[in-house]
C-alpha cells in the first residue's frame, strides 16, 4: 500500500518552494519540468522590473554599470551553488550547442597528437551532430559506444573504447531518455588514466543532482539552464573551463567579447586571459538575469535538499508504476537515477496525447518512451500521484 | 541661422513614434540610440504577457503551439520590412559574432578553390577577429583594405584588393565610428564580378537604411537588434541566406536545431533543407519576441520615411556642429552616411564623461571619437539640439 501523497507533501522539507512558482491551476500535473521548468515569481518580477528600469532607464550605462560583468558572475553563482566550481571557470554564454561546439575544439587543442572523439550512441543528438561536425573538421575520428539504455555508460563499457589515440570523451550525466545517472567522478578517473580530455554534457543534472565539478577535476562541461534551473524557454547555457586548462584553451568563435579589452576595438586580436575567452558575442542580458534568479531558488533550497526530494519521488513514482505493472526503463538504484522517470510503452504516443488532453503534460520521446520529470522545487507528491493516475488509466493498468 | 528644433519637429511626419518609447525625463539627450535603441513600450507589455501567459501558462505545450516556427516567422518579418528580403532566406538566431562565424564557413564551401578573405581594416573588430580565425582554421589568408576614415570602402579600393584569389569579402553597411554609408548594390555588382562572394554586416544600417538584399543579389548578410531595431541588450541576431546559396551552404555548428527533424532524435545527422540549417541550439524566446516588437514599430512607421527623418537629423546635427567649428569624420553627402554622426577631438574621453554627466548620453570610440547616434523613431530634433548644445559647451565652440 503506498502512502498517500499528501502525507508526503506534509513531511517534505521543501514544499514551500511551490509557492514561489506560477502554478496553472488548469493543469493536473506538470511532469515537463525537466524539459522547461516552471516560471519562478522572483523571476517574472526580475525580468519587468529589468525591462522597465535597466533597459528602458539606464540605456547603454547598464553595460558599464553591470550588465558587463553577468556572464561571468552569474557564471561564478551558478558554478557556486550548481556546480561545485570556484570562482572564473564558469560562464553564461550561447546555447548549450554553441558551447558544445567551443569545447570540443577547446579540448582537441589540448590533445593535438590524438585522433578519436569518443561519445555513446545514445547520447542527446545536438552532442553526437557536433561531435560529428568537430572530428570532421580537424580530421579526427568519432568512436561510438554502445551502451545499454538503462545501464548506460558504464566503466566497463567506457574503457573499451578508451585507448591511446583517445582525445576527447564526451558524456551526459543524465541520460535525457531513461534518467540513468552516470558515475561522474569514477568515469573522470577513468578517462584521465587514458589521457583524454573529458566533457560533461550536465543538462538534465544541474540543479537537481549534486555535482563537484573541481573535486571530481573535470575538464569541461556545459548544460542549460531552462530545466532544473527555471530560467525561462531557450534560457542561455553555462559552460565550464578547468583552472588548469585555462590558458590553453582556445575557441573558433573568437567575437569582441573574447577579446583581452573588449572596448580597445584594436587592431590585432588579443584573447582575455580570464574565461571571457570563452565568449563571443554580446551576452543576452534579461535572459542571463532570469538564469540568476532560477540559480538563487537552487541555492537557498541547497542542491543536497533538493536531490533528497528528488530521490523521493522518483522513489514514489516508480512505485505507483510497478503497481500498475508498466514497463519501466530507469534505474532502480536512486544512486543510479536523475530526476525523471521513463516507461516504455508501444502506444506511447497517443498516451501522451490523450494525457495532454486531460491536463497531465509529460514528455513522448521517439519511438516509444513516455518521459516524466518531477522537478523538486516546483513538483509535489499530489501532483505527482494526480499525473500517473492519468497515465496508468491510459496505459491500462495490470495489461 | 539654424532653424529651431521645435519647428522641425512639429513638421516631422513621425514625431508621434517617440510616444511608443519609454523616455527618461532625467536624460538631457540620449545619444546613443544606435548602439542600444530605447525601450518600446509595447516591448515591455509583449515581455511581461510571454513571461505570465506563455511561458508559465503553456509551459512545455508552447514550443509546440508556435515558440518552434519564431526563428523563422520573425526572420521573415524582419526579411521583409528591413531588408528587402523575401521569405525563407532570413532566420534569427544567436549574436552577430556567432552568425558571422557560420556565415564565413559557409561562404567559403562555396568558393573552395579560392585562399582569400578581404576586409577592411577600419571593420568593427568582432568581424575582423572571426575573419581571421576563420581563415586561420580553413588555411586561407586575409587581404586587408586600408581604407581612409571618412571615405571608407570606395570601388576603387576595393577593386585593388580583389583577385581571383577572393573568395569572400567582409564589409559592413554603414561604419561604426564614421557613420559612412557603403554603395551596397555597386560593391556587391564588383564582388561578384571578381567571382567573389559578399557578407554583409548591417548592425549600423538594419532599420535605419534602405536595404534590398533580394534585388543586389546580395549572397549572405548578418546584423544585430539592438540598436535601430530596439530590441534590447544583447537581444539576438539575424542571419540572411540567398535562397540559391541555400541548398549549399553549410555551418559547422550542427546543433539539432540545425536538423531536419528537430524530435526525430535520429541516430544520423541530416541538415534541414531550409534556412533552419543555419540554426544551432535552443532558440531565445522571449529574446525573439522584443525583435519582433521592434521590427514591427519599424514596419510600421516604413524604412523609406525612417530614412528621410534621418537625413534630416543628421544634416541638422552637422549644422550645429559647424556652427561650432567641430572636426567632423562623417561624410557630408546625405546619401553617403547612416544615422550618426561622429565628431573628433582630442579630448572626446573627457567630453564624454562631461556629457554624461550632464544627462547627454554619446559613445565614446577609442581614441579620441565622440559618436552620435540618432534613431529617427524615439530621437527629436529638440533632443538633438539641446544634446549638441551641451557637447559644443564641453568641446569648446570656435576653438
Amino acid at each position: 500500500m503506498t502512502t498517500p501523497p499528501h502525507v508526503l507533501d506534509r513531511a517534505d522539507p521543501l514544499a514551500g518552494f511551490r509557492e514561489r512558482f506560477v502554478i496553472d491551476g488548469e493543469l493536473v500535473a506538470y511532469l515537463d519540468g525537466n524539459s522547461l521548468g516552471r516560471l519562478p515569481l522572483a523571476t517574472a518580477d526580475r525580468l519587468s522590473e529589468f525591462v522597465r528600469e535597466e533597459w528602458g532607464g539606464r540605456l547603454i550605462r547598464g553595460w558599464q554599470e553591470s550588465w558587463i560583468e553577468l556572464p561571468v558572475t552569474v557564471g561564478d553563482e551558478l558554478g557556486a551553488a550548481v556546480l561545485g566550481a570556484a570562482p572564473g571557470q564558469t560562464v553564461m554564454a550561447d546555447s548549450t550547442s554553441v558551447n558544445i561546439y567551443k569545447l570540443l575544439h577547446a579540448a582537441s587543442g589540448l590533445r593535438p597528437d590524438r585522433t578519436e572523439i569518443l561519445i555513446d550512441a545514445t547520447n542527446f543528438p545536438t552532442d553526437r551532430y557536433l561531435v560529428e561536425s568537430v572530428a570532421d573538421s580537424r580530421g579526427m575520428t568519432v568512436r561510438w559506444l554502445e551502451p545499454d539504455l538503462v545501464d548506460n555508460v558504464t566503466v566497463d563499457l567506457l574503457s573499451s573504447g578508451l585507448s591511446e589515440r583517445t582525445a576527447i570523451v564526451v558524456l551526459s550525466q543524465v541520460d535525457y531518455r531513461s534518467g540513468t545517472l552516470l558515475d561522474l567522478p569514477t568515469l573522470t578517473a577513468r578517462i584521465h588514466a587514458a589521457g583524454a580530455i573529458v566533457i560533461w554534457d550536465l543538462c538534465h543534472s544541474a540543479g537537481v543532482v549534486p555535482i563537484d565539478l573541481d573535486r571530481a577535476a573535470v575538464d569541461f562541461a556545459v548544460g542549460c539552464t531552462y530545466k532544473y534551473l527555471n530560467s525561462g524557454p531557450g534560457a542561455p547555457a553555462f559552460l565550464y573551463v578547468a583552472e588548469r586548462h585555462l590558458a590553453m584553451s582556445g575557441q573558433p568563435i573568437t567575437g569582441w567579447w573574447s577579446a583581452a579589452d573588449l572596448f580597445a576595438m584594436s587592431d590585432t586580436y588579443q584573447v582575455a586571459p580570464s574565461i571571457r575567452r570563452m565568449l563571443s558575442g554580446t551576452p543576452p542580458v534579461a535572459a542571463i538575469l532570469a538564469v540568476q534568479e532560477g540559480v538563487r531558488l537552487v541555492a537557498e533550497a541547497g542542491v543536497g535538499a533538493i536531490r533528497r526530494k528528488s530521490e523521493a519521488l522518483t522513489a514514489y513514482a516508480l512505485e505507483l508504476l510497478d503497481e500498475a505493472e508498466l514497463e519501466i526503463v530507469t534505474p532502480r538504484d536512486p544512486a543510479r537515477r536523475g530526476s525523471h522517470v521513463t516507461v516504455r510503452h508501444p502506444d506511447a504516443r497517443r498516451i501522451c496525447l490523450e494525457m495532454t488532453q486531460r491536463g497531465v503534460l509529460p514528455d513522448f520521446r521517439e519511438p516509444d518512451l513516455i518521459r516524466l520529470g518531477l522537478s523538486p522545487l516546483s513538483t509535489s507528491f499530489a501532483e505527482t500521484a494526480a499525473g500517473l493516475a492519468v497515465l496508468i488509466e491510459f496505459a491500462g493498468a495490470r495489461r
